[in-house]
């Protein structure tokens, strides 16, 4: 009986078992925070590579522990399985990728509090009716190869796997080459009807990537959408010369278009009520004393609608051109992703906030392979709180607390979707 | 007996031997080309790496095929004598090394040029009175450690050793570990009196890196001074954060006003008829969804006057400074390099541009090791036609014809300099 100066079961659960499954909880995660940087310089764990293959072997070891049948499918992600393999089962997990200079908990929280619901569960003695997989999906943030969720949009076909083998890293190296040499196979990649068709709902836990709990004072929340995102590749093509020496109007410094795109960037999202954002740039030739005789940057922009990320993307493209023109400087835009609105839906939705008792909904600026799987099959998310909402950065935290109460929630969310 | 309707001694035996002296140029420029890069991406030849050792060993095959005395000195410059080393030798060269992506002359010509003009006078029979050599300072550039003309600047004791020791590569490799590897001593670096007390005077012979002799018609010229110039390096700390949750008013990003630092030292240079340039830039943590944590930029700047770098300098700071208080960016500016005005003395000037029949005299905004050292030993520069003024890049060209004038011009101007 739940009276009314309580809160819902799993609060109450979590309230009571902090000690012991956040003892269990810490010690997988200093297991993980050693593998791939850490400390102040963040994480480093990118695709395919040792970092990715250590992050790998501690996810097999995870689910050797707990009597899980571990797989790779075709495309690289990673399944343990609660009960057989088959149709119609409830998914949960994340990825265990990072950004460069990443924190620890996007990702790796989800996978980590989906071994432990399972334990949870278990340890309650409740029997599924449906089997439970652990999913950690390969490449979600893209950070090594350029596309983002590139697992789940291998496994979902919306990404093609021609074009996903032509992929190249900074360093020259294709998907193809660095999946063989990771001792996967690249031929294999694509569409998997089988994996599936062996999803009937996938969860997904997550850190909050923005104050939106913290500001409601409540640890769990559940999405409602992702904004539609995308990253456009601009090209600055200018003339390398000596910076001693090249008279100012004798120049094509690609520099100064870029400059103004950087600008216009953020004039335009203000505007727009959007987002966007130049995190990567690279220089050529990058010497000191060398005017570029090239600059290629990268825009991140999002928004809430698909028409809003359009303009705004236009808009900017059209301030570098200008800015180009001024300086002979050729500018070309091109779209290297793009992830229209993913609402999720209301039925999951609900389901889940009503067992968990009612928790706040919110939407995100995110991408996550939740998102890419829900075009496919019923998926939904769970945020857990982050107190400064900063995340993409050494700095992303979630207190303990509050990732335990996550995993009595994920555990009250799995029993509903596999024992009723 | 010059005619009136010939030019002057050196154009005239140019005139009758592009084709040997030509052939024999090409052969070693050839061997030369090879090595560092090359081809469209141009060349790489970074201070103390195996392509700058290659280049090394190429100058020391170029010195044993004459018979002439090969050393490299404490701070790791080269030395070929034509006679017994010893004080008041007259010394031409340049430096091999290069930026990145940057052109086969820059540097290179200078020495290839020193060793055929050497040829020119043997095979002529002139035996100078004091010894001739040839030089290839180290690490001319700058490109590898951030400080230019290094070589010439320990020889001279401008640049201390410990503070040279301590420069540090992209990789965090210190000069000190480079030299070592590369089989150098960095202990024995610093200021070294008996190489300066050997430099009677100085010639060094550069493609000009402007279209100031391609606008006068003239193959040859020589310079008046350098430019004062110096490096600053722009370090812009912001908040790292996740590019699509990150409210634009919760942004600390370093990239907006490191944009507004290169617009404003573009508008700055303009108005005070000086050059500033952005050329390299570090971006942390460089990933395509991920606000910067951190920008760091390389200013160069450059004026006829002191006075005029000091304030433009101070101008873009100013501005970055500002740009930065309104994204809570901390910005810090700091001077990796200073190289005061350098005036080429009239009268070795006016002495060269006797012994050549009379050539242009023009100023250069480039530093040179020539700059350097004009401050111990009288020091002069000339110059070698370049169509299009493009340097620092694969661009970067001199025709065949003018460098073999270049070569009959330095071998009179060291005739003149050795012999009277």
């Amino acid at each position: 009986m739940i009276g009314a100066s309580h809160g819902p079961a799993y609060l109450e659960q979590a309230q009571g078992r902090v000690t012991p499954v956040g003892t269990a909880f810490a010690r997988d995660w200093a297991d993980l925070a050693g593998i791939g940087g850490g400390g102040a310089g963040g994480y480093r764990r990118f695709a395919w590579t040792p970092a990715d293959l250590a992050l790998r072997a501690w996810f097999r070891e995870q689910a050797a522990r707990r009597d899980m049948a571990c797989e790779q499918d075709r495309n690289g992600n990673l399944w343990a399985w609660w009960g057989t393999p088959g149709a119609g089962a409830v998914v949960t997990g994340s990825h265990l990728d990072s950004v460069p200079g990443g924190g620890a908990f996007d990702g790796p929280l989800g996978v980590v509090s989906a071994f432990h619901a399972v334990d949870v569960l278990r340890e309650r003695g409740v029997v599924p009716a449906r089997p439970i997989a652990v999913v950690d999906f390969a490449d979600e943030e893209g950070a090594r190869f350029g596309v983002a969720c590139v697992g789940s949009r291998l496994l979902t076909g919306v990404l093609a796997p021609q074009d996903a083998r032509a992929l190249r890293d900074g360093d020259g190296v294709s998907l193809a080459e660095a999946m063989r040499a990771a001792g996967a196979d690249p031929a294999a990649i694509g569409r998997d009807e089988r994996a599936l068709e062996r999803i009937g709902v996938f969860v997904e836990l997550h850190v909050e990537q923005g104050r939106g709990l913290a500001g409601l004072d409540a640890p769990i929340g559940v999405a409602t959408a992702i904004w539609p995102h995308g990253r456009w590749r601009c090209t600055f093509h200018g003339e390398g010369d000596h910076a001693g020496t090249t008279r100012l109007a004798d120049r094509h410094d690609p520099m100064l278009p870029f400059a103004s795109a950087v600008l216009a960037a953020r004039e335009t999202a203000a505007r727009l009520g959007a987002l966007a954002t130049f995190g990567k740039v690279r220089v050529e030739p990058g010497g000191t004393n060398a005017i570029p005789s090239r600059v290629d940057a990268w825009l991140d922009g999002r928004a809430p609608d698909e028409a809003t990320v359009a303009r705004m993307v236009e808009e900017i493209s059209d301030a570098a051109r200008d800015a180009g023109r001024q300086h002979g400087v050729r500018v070309e835009v091109a779209v290297e992703s793009s992830t229209p609105l993913v609402e999720f839906g209301d039925g999951l939705r609900d389901r889940i906030s009503a067992a968990l008792g009612g928790v706040p909904a919110l939407p995100t600026g995110a991408g996550h392979d939740a998102g890419i799987l829900s075009a496919e099959v019923p998926a939904a998310m769970l945020f857990v709180r982050n107190p400064t909402g900063v995340s993409h950065s050494p700095a992303e935290h979630a207190e303990t607390a509050d990732c335990v109460t996550g995993i009595f929630a994920l555990a009250a969310v799995l029993e509903d979707l596999a024992c009723r």
